[in-house]
């Protein structure tokens, strides 16, 4: 568990006098319940919660104003909270505070579909979203798994599954409505599809996990759903094997929607917890999108280029049901790797690696991960070079954390030694802020020049990203 | 023309202590020469150029750490230069100081073919990496016409004819280094593919037009050159057919690798600039890259969706030498469209709108040239919604002038009403300052924040993006 850092330069102001003055505005959709609060501080990382000294429920961007100039005025943090599917901590109130909850600002404001692009209230998870939009022929293809909020996703730089085909949050953004820690509201950029206007502030909110403003309102881009889909699993003898699959499938430019490893390991929970009978053997789940001549072609090479890799024969599922069931798997894979020990609690962790470094870089973690106690599934999502460990850890053994945590810092040593990034889609969170430093180190402090300049009195999400 | 602006809240340094430090180290890589100052104020577009006080070369990333350095501490403004080829008056000294000149830095460092990227120094052209990349089997994408530096590109955020298929600099920077206004280096990101590691810093340099820092290594996404390209072009009744041509091919998701609009004034241009003869009609160009068979599928769909709007047959073009030639046509047609008036000069302009907008945009624009007194034909890259005006005015006629600028307003307020950014791609340098606090209002406010804390006296490109 990280421990938590103590801010030197700033004093929070007390809650107490702004809690009274929320009320007023806010009344039942203000609350101060303790199971309320505790919900709102705890996301689904291992480390600590913390929960706000009140929550609000927000139905509108006035409302998320009148909360934000309210805290700034008394110097009281804010934290924005959406479904709490966060891994890194973003939702502990480190220094207590207001919580904004966004989660009833969940209207789809516009849909242009001659243009390929929607406008979200912050609130709207992406299954919802997706919901709103099959009868039109369109999907948004972000997928973190979690069925998270739109403005969630934006502000921890999301991806998942399709990131390999159709990009993260970084790409998926048009624009954004945000509301700053002083209360003023701006739109970060027009609905056309590219511009030279100033600085992209789109891309300095994506990403900035609530702590430089608040997230109310988002354009996306939108894709047609593809004419044909298909989806296949198939089985390596070995993890290099099913890598180098991956790898060379990525060289040679084959257009993967999605291209996912998961390791033996995870397999055998997968198989126990979802009700499959997959091969236990480290295996690739792959999903093709386009025309029917397209997939076909593109399902071939992949096809191909396994076998060269010692890859079994594919099991195809063309069936949008089938698919569904097989993606659904994939999903679990987490709850899955956790079953895998009862009992245990999973400290889940991301990085990512140049794909030409990803070989190396799992290996040697399995190899690290077999010269320990403690069990750690694989699964990723290698087209991109990301990767998942999963270790399941027994949070009354002192023992087990710190071998635990030893064993993660060696992991993100050695993907920041090959070139990487200690978080490939989780974000900094306070529990990688160490990591943050050691990957970027002067740029740090470019950050925290930005992050003085829109919220010098640092109450928008304290505590995250960088110590102020 | 567009007048200066004064700038109040700062003072600057007197260059000449400057530049009697900076002799000392760069010795003949400094000059004060007026020709080489001169030019190197001046860059493509028709705002008033201004020289700068003294030229350095710059050969590494120290040498420009130097310079930053002692213009930093003697307050001194610092323009970067890479080629000269910006269009909204990015490279005028408005204030005097010093240019650096980065086109010595035009080594590629390296390139990572399994990865799929590359390591330039700030000063490599675009023409000269695909020189170095076409063995590998590997090309770099953004193709804004003029053989640009990379550094320069980054910094404008440039994009072209391939960005509706490969995007822009936006998407094609994976990480930067970059010397800030104090002397310090750093770099932005890791080569990882994908990353959620804190605030965005490449995305905030790309496009920030040397106002927060020199951006002296670029790190660049490359493609496998396609093992099919094809080319041909198309001729409309009129300008409302092309464009519905365009919008139903990009809805329809359809992957162009590029579809250009160039209307009837500028084909009759081109046709005697570059000795063609294509019909003197509303004409696409367009190309497809991929395999055989979907080069032949793609280029099957757009052919028929032309056919709905009246296009006639494409004229095909597959060789390497006749594509190039085609173009290499499209890339002359600033110099064609000038040529169709002797002795003026063209005021090149770019706005870009929501596709859907594209027709009305274009169409409005139209009836406006053809009310006025001007010659002004239209070309563009049209799937983004992202076209260009050139006015061919008289210079030496106030009247012209007076009229042409009157134009240029009324079209971008068309574009901001139409949902759409006042430039798409040529970036805001001095000239389009103004049309950025209508599009983005308070979002500029925002920008300042941030030129002001990365950039306290505002010396880097001091009166470009925002006045401080």
């Amino acid at each position: 568990m990280s421990e938590l850092k103590k801010l030197s330069k700033v004093d929070f102001g007390s809650p107490e006098k702004v809690i009274e003055i929320l009320k007023a505005y806010f009344g039942d959709r203000l609350t101060t319940s303790l199971a309320v609060r505790e919900r709102h501080g705890t996301d689904e990382s291992f480390h600590a919660p913390r929960s706000p000294d009140a929550v609000v429920f927000a139905c509108s961007t006035e409302d998320v104003q009148y909360a934000v100039k309210v805290c700034s005025k008394h110097q009281v943090p804010i934290i924005a909270y959406g479904t709490g599917t966060s891994l890194e901590g973003h939702v502990a109130a480190l220094y207590g505070g207001i919580c904004i909850d966004l989660s009833q600002m969940n209207e789809v404001v516009s849909v242009n579909s001659e243009d390929l692009d929607c406008t979200v209230q912050a609130g709207v998870t992406r299954k919802q979203l997706n919901e709103y939009l099959r009868d039109m022929g369109l999907f948004f293809p972000v997928d973190p798994g979690a069925d998270a909020s739109i403005g969630g996703m934006a502000s921890t730089r999301a991806s998942g599954t399709n990131a390999v085909r159709y990009g993260t949050m970084r790409e998926a953004v048009m624009s954004l409505k945000v509301v700053l820690a002083d209360g003023r509201i701006i739109r970060t950029a027009t609905r056309s599809r590219k511009s030279s206007a100033g600085y992209d502030l789109t891309r300095l909110f994506v990403g900035s996990e609530g702590t430089l403003g608040i997230i109310t309102e988002i354009t996306l881009r939108l894709h047609g759903i593809p004419e044909a889909i298909s989806a296949a699993i198939c089985s390596f003898p070995s993890i290099d094997d099913a890598v180098g699959s991956v790898i060379e499938t990525i060289q040679l430019g084959i257009p993967v929607a999605r291209i996912e490893l998961l390791d033996d390991a995870t397999m055998m929970g997968v198989n126990s917890f979802s009700k499959t009978d997959y091969p236990v053997s480290h295996t690739l789940f792959y999903e093709f999108h386009g025309s029917q001549t397209s997939v076909e072609e593109h399902s071939r090479q992949a096809q191909d280029i396994a076998a060269g890799f010692g890859g079994g024969d594919f099991k195809w599922e063309t069936k949008a049901e089938d698919r569904n069931r097989l993606w659904q798997a994939r999903h679990d894979a987490l709850y899955a790797m956790n079953a895998l020990r009862p009992g245990s609690k999973p400290m889940v962790t991301d990085v990512c690696v140049p794909i030409s470094q990803l070989a190396q870089c799992i290996s040697e973690t399995k190899a690290d991960i077999e010269c320990s106690s403690i069990m750690a599934p694989i699964a990723g999502h290698a087209g991109d070079g990301n990767f998942h460990v999963v270790y399941l850890v027994d949070t009354d053994s002192h023992g087990e954390l710190k071998e635990a945590g030893d064993m993660h810092d060696r992991l993100v040593a050695r993907a920041l030694a090959l070139g990487g990034t200690c978080t490939g889609e989780h974000g900094i969170g306070y529990g990688k802020i160490d990591f943050l430093n050691a990957e970027l180190g002067e740029g740090v402090s470019v950050m925290r020049s930005i992050k003085l300049a829109l919220d010098p009195n640092n109450i928008m999400n304290p505590g995250k990203i960088i110590n102020v």
